[in-house]
């Protein structure tokens, strides 16, 4: 029986879906042992009789269990899932609002600038706990999938400093960009053939064929005139024109990646849109989790009152995870774009770092194309991000707030947007809010908090702007204004 | 319409096989065209006349076209096959014969030792010439797919000094030994995985799997025991034992690449068989393409009377050629292990050699997934041909017989068995006999030509075995014994 | 006889200066001819007179030509020296004007910035000529050593597209930073030992010992409590503060490559010194070249009155260019930092980029020593450059204007200070003032003159700051003042 | 005062040696402790009283101490030297006469081939143990030079498991062949510009110059008509007109690491000369270090009779060490030829081998130059040979015999003469007679026990040739024999 653990499996909706992918594969349908493990129990209980629920329902022969326990979840297991956030919502709240202090103004923060390289100092050390229990405990062999951001620097840690357990890291970003090429075109997305290879969230679209002319040089003008996108993605639609190759990520993450676009306060809605969080909203994504949280807390009980879902092969969801695990046990082969160490694959990106690339799993393991060299703009704004990635990564795995201090001023909007003292003050703010979260820096919070008693003491603390809300922020709804929403 | 040109396509049975496979493809049925050079009228007729009845019998569309003028056959081609064989059996004779009266006893002769390297310095010029042609009138982007010998050489040279032609070397070494494999095991060949990797003829099979458990370190007891493969293929059996790793070429040809098997002739039977030509004898390789030449030149007429060969996906031969078309043009992703540019896919072996490695094609390309580093034993044997590669290739495009003499030392079994001034009175020889293929070499002809001279007139010539048949020669049949033969 | 060349030759104080280096090793003085070359015959027949008449006082044997034509001085030359500034004052002017319409305020622009990357644009079609004829008629092996800025980019240009000629950029900024620290810490120069390595004018200290002992990290508090450099050197000290090592340049330079220091108007003046031209003064460079210029003009005649320089070991300068030579040629071991094609020296650096790092001259040639991995946020601030000289230097080679306002978006202080639009339109007012030195942007130049031209008509040019004067400009002073000052 | 710890000081000659030129330094004069350690009392009494004696007699302040006890001795030491040579010559006896029964006719056999291989696995783990205790206990910075065989393999195996304990290799080959250089073009040496580039024992004089002149294709020349070189360096003078550059070893120990020169047992006094142990004689070192240690044995009396050595700069002798602490601790540059990990040296060899490079020391460290590629057949020999370096020091640092045996097949001569069989054969006798000091193959040496017993018991075994002395074998004289000679 093959044993799938998933570490963060309250997060309810990626666990479900998991499962029912799991089982929709005939050869996995009744011969998976699914081992759930959270630190929430009431987060854990509740998926578990939800997953229950449907397998029941479908009749399946494979097995959950739920445990508090992680060891045990992770025993025996052949497949690790991860999907936690650590430090959850409130530790995400100051990723948003010290930065806004400082006039960085993010809509996402989940992955660079300010707010990712301080979600990665929270969440490596976690992931390597999970790394080094999977070493001690898991099945030999045993794949580490994670899916918790920030996505390039986390699997970077764990390849590098997990105890040597293989970690892939998944995103659907690629696919999110491809079915928006299709659109452009007009194509039904599976005419369209695509090579993406870069990091996540900032991969390029490097080749485009439909029936195998390449349409890469005609995206531009496809988009330009396209009635929506060219209104909702304009930052995507300006770094196509400026580098010639369209970006994976949307509108407002892309934004906060690179030194052009929010940097000045009064801009940012010409190049963002407020259709959707994603498009460029100040803590868009900070809102639209807080949001979807107060809701499911009113919601759930519904959910248990809804049908099963139905498992088939037909009813699998867009996640890479299952056919990985399908391609490796049953040799069908699988190409998604996957998250791995370069290790050459991309030429001109340094071999160390984490790359998101085309991938082919089957029965042989995953197999990971040769891309050769990025054109070199498209190579240039990557390497950027990596220098801040690898400063990120080592600064978590060690500690060293020195090291994330030169993250924070090489990362481009943080580096555009403040001078060196700023973010030195913005780090010593962001390591005494976060502490609990960041038990490696115990020395240097230490230090931070004296630094700061002093410097307002004597007065050299830096002025910032403590309500400032950002030059696009929408209210975050209450549980009872969402449901006056659905309900319309 | 897709244009497909074959140079060398007087070669019949692969040209006939090739038609058939690509007409098997139901897009390309009625939309292919084929043009056929060759230097030789007389076979560019007979295989013209073939192909033209299969594909009337079975009412396809597609066009044939055969012209000896071979730019006109590449105008505009969106794929070039090369099978020639530069010198014919004529010079083939002289491969296996001079190195004999040095003692140096080769079975193929094609590949690697003194035989291979010369085979190399008559085919490179020709091979660059025909890039050379599709650079300047082919299709864009065409590629090149040679089936040629010695494959990594050649393959070497045409990606490098091939005028940027994509070059893609082809042999079915590694299906073959999966097949050896599978029946080791006793297992279908469908149920073996396999990932191969190496350089062409010497690929090792580092990983072989079955339905997910790993068979790699079984095999030798199943080879030892098995009661065919145990005597037929003791050199490989033996390579086996002593690295580790099965190899993709056969014994005999295996025996010819490596110092330890063929150096002493008194032992060459023992590692040896001689139930076919390919497990060791003496020259077996130029035995039967000279049996097969005669047979052919007496059977022909026989051909245009058996039963036209019927077409469809299910005739398809076990040629990589028409998969590779399919997947770049269809999009129908095909695994098959394919020699290319290193480039970093075997991370121990020069980034610039030509490796033989698995590959994933469809609609995106040639996907060469990183393959990483091989077990150290396994990459030092490798290591050593590819330092004689690459002094042939070089030697080979430059004219410069400093370095094909300096190949030929490095050659394992050429140098295990001669010393240097008996290697370089071999090359003088090969230089002289071979001269007519080997219009780069016209000064060094000239000063060997001379030396000879010189050395026989003043008895410094090193005395050779000129009348030695080998270890292991067997009889060349002549038409009538053939046709004796295949009566019974 | 040895051939020293010199291009450029009209930059007085450098010419005069190199003969007299040159003049001052025994082995060259009676053996030397130096052929001068310029575009300009009247600078040309001055630097003629007065180092003629320096080398009549001295009684050497060796001897001077000067021409017009390049090819005659390079013919036989076994060294080419080149100080060339194409496009002189008047382009120099436009370098550091265009940009701060934009709000770019630079203070030397001559190596990196908007201002830096167009000097590229200049330079080196210029230089790839002059490689050219090295190639065709300089003595083998001839050794071009370039003092042009931007010295990364030119050397990089003429190492990768020069023909085969082996550049060397030579720079004394190591050797000024060297001063500095041994000042900081009060001793002699000649009693510190440093190892220097990055790119030029971002080269980092990276050990610094006293007797054996270091004191790289001893630098920082030493400058924070120096009288004058913890007043003139805020910025770099800065630098150091954060990133742990001190990198070559002035203050006023190392301010505009990166983003943290000038990106601000009203605090441009907070980090820089107005107390000499290179401490941070916007412009200042160009003003103080301007001045220059004028008092020779004037001052010229008074040259020629005062004493002729006297020749001889003790009267070196402290420029490389004749340790270099003599190293070479007679072998006595030199050791000084160049720019060289970094080919695995910095190993986090890309191979083809340009480094400036130790090395040692001596018969066996130039010897660049393995330098290893630079501290990583000194790597990634420098990766960041890497990636604009790359863009620079392929836009400059192939007349590419896409590539070209890639290198001004990836500029960190550009890129701090822009948006996109606002470079792309840069890039056209660039491409139309300096239109007369950028043969190779032909067709370029002609699309951005419409685009300029439509969008002043339809009134989507956008507005720019023509008049602003920068926020630490000074005084250009006239000819008059300056002989005041002088009379002072 | 500095600390220079010498393990295996019992090494008369070289300790005396190193004592007498570090005192000649001013510098270091009354400022050394030198720690002697040696498994043996009473050598270590000897060399004590020597130096000692030596000291006095100059009236230096230095120190020396002596002590069995490792660690005391390296304790606090800055540089620690080693010259033991595991398992003494018992151990060296079987590494000569094992082979010979296999028909393998070694001259040296302490680098490459069988006897070599074998050395490496004594001798690393005891080098492996000094480092350990180096990391443990010396001086931070301790650098551990070590002029111990194979120097290759030893330096390899420290720079990599040693404890990061930066090791470098010494050897005086370079030298050696330099001043032959000189010879053969009747030049004074300080005359003659070198660069030598490859493996130690395998470099070739890539470049050789005099003044500015290259003299590299004119030495083949000058060899061949040299009286005395022409006859006794003919292997070495045969390599250079087959591959183009002068190789830096002995013709004795040259012949053995290629497959040419030893494998025909009748050819092999013609490419070898008797004059000298070291020209190519069975057993030559073997021999001549077995007379000198009972020579020493006999003659120690007289030593301590004989004037005491005089110290200062001018009676320094031509070892490396002395000179490299003087550049380290005093900046004085000295230029010389060092064993260090490739790390991109030496292009074409693989970056983790250990080559033997023109380095400079000065009070920056030690500075290895980037050499670049080597001819294809120069870089064609070492690669080979780096095969089987790697497979030794992996074996010997991991006990594993599959990598020994490996290793021993890989080696050019081995595998020249030996096939499989014998060749595991061979490695079975070595493991069980070299048992007592190959610790780490405890258990490869009980199977190895048990497989021979078994196949001489079943009559598999391989029939060797005991009693065979080599193609070229002379007497040991004893130590009557050599007082009788030194009288003459």
């Amino acid at each position: 029986m093959m044993k799938v653990a998933i570490v963060g499996a309250g997060s309810i909706g990626f666990t479900r879906g998991i499962v029912r992918d799991i089982l929709g594969v005939p050869e996995f349908r009744d011969n998976t042992h699914f081992a759930f493990t959270d630190i929430s129990k009431r987060n854990l209980d509740m998926v578990y009789r939800l997953c229950k629920r449907d397998m029941e329902a479908n009749g399946v022969k494979s097995k959950i269990t739920a445990t508090l326990d992680r060891r045990a979840a992770f025993k025996g297991a052949n497949y690790v899932f991860c999907v936690v956030r650590v430090g959850g919502l409130e530790a995400f709240q100051t990723d948003i609002d010290i930065p806004l202090r400082y006039g960085v103004d993010q809509c996402v923060g989940d992955t660079l600038c300010a707010g990712g390289i301080m979600y990665a100092q929270r969440g490596i050390p976690v992931l390597l706990e999970f790394c080094k229990d999977i070493a001690e405990v898991a099945a030999p062999g045993c794949v580490f999938i994670t899916h918790s951001n920030p996505m390039a620097m986390n699997t970077w840690a764990c390849n590098k400093y997990g105890h040597g357990v293989k970690t892939i890291g998944l995103c659907h970003g690629v696919e999110g960009g491809h079915r928006l090429i299709a659109n452009a075109f007009g194509l039904p997305v599976e005419e369209v053939d695509i090579v993406c290879a870069g990091i996540n969230h900032q991969t390029w679209y490097i080749q485009i064929k439909h029936k195998g002319k390449d349409l890469t040089g005609r995206l531009l003008a496809a988009l330009e005139k396209h009635p929506v996108y060219s209104k909702t993605e304009k930052v995507r639609i300006d770094m196509l024109r400026r580098f010639g190759y369209f970006s994976t990520e949307s509108n407002g993450h892309l934004s906060e990646y690179v030194p052009w676009y929010r940097k000045r306060p009064r801009e940012i809605r010409k190049w963002i849109s407020l259709d959707s969080w994603i498009l460029g909203e100040t803590g868009g994504y900070l809102r639209v989790c807080t949001e979807n949280r107060r809701w499911f807390e009113t919601d759930f009980p519904n959910w248990m009152k809804a049908e099963p879902w139905t498992f088939g092969p037909e009813h699998r969801g867009g996640e890479h995870g299952s056919h990985i695990i399908e391609g490796l046990e049953t040799g069908r082969c699988y190409r998604g774009h996957f998250n791995v160490v370069n290790n050459g694959c991309i030429t001109n990106l340094p071999p160390d770092c984490v790359v998101e690339v085309p991938g082919y799993v089957d029965a042989n393991g995953l197999n990971i194309p040769i891309v050769g060299a990025l054109p070199l703009g498209c190579a240039g704004v990557l390497n950027n991000s990596v220098s801040v990635q690898r400063l990120g990564v080592e600064a978590a795995a060690h500690g060293d707030d020195e090291l994330l201090r030169q993250a924070m001023m090489l990362d481009p909007l943080t580096g555009a947007v403040c001078n060196p003292p700023e973010i030195w003050q913005m780090v010593d703010e962001f390591l005494v809010e976060q502490a609990r979260w960041l038990p490696q820096y115990k020395n240097a919070i230490r230090r931070a908090r004296r630094r700061l008693k002093k410097s307002k003491r004597d007065r050299t603390f830096i002025k910032t702007k403590r309500s400032y809300k950002g030059a696009a922020r929408k209210h975050v709804k209450t549980a009872a204004e969402l449901r006056k929403q659905r309900r319309k």
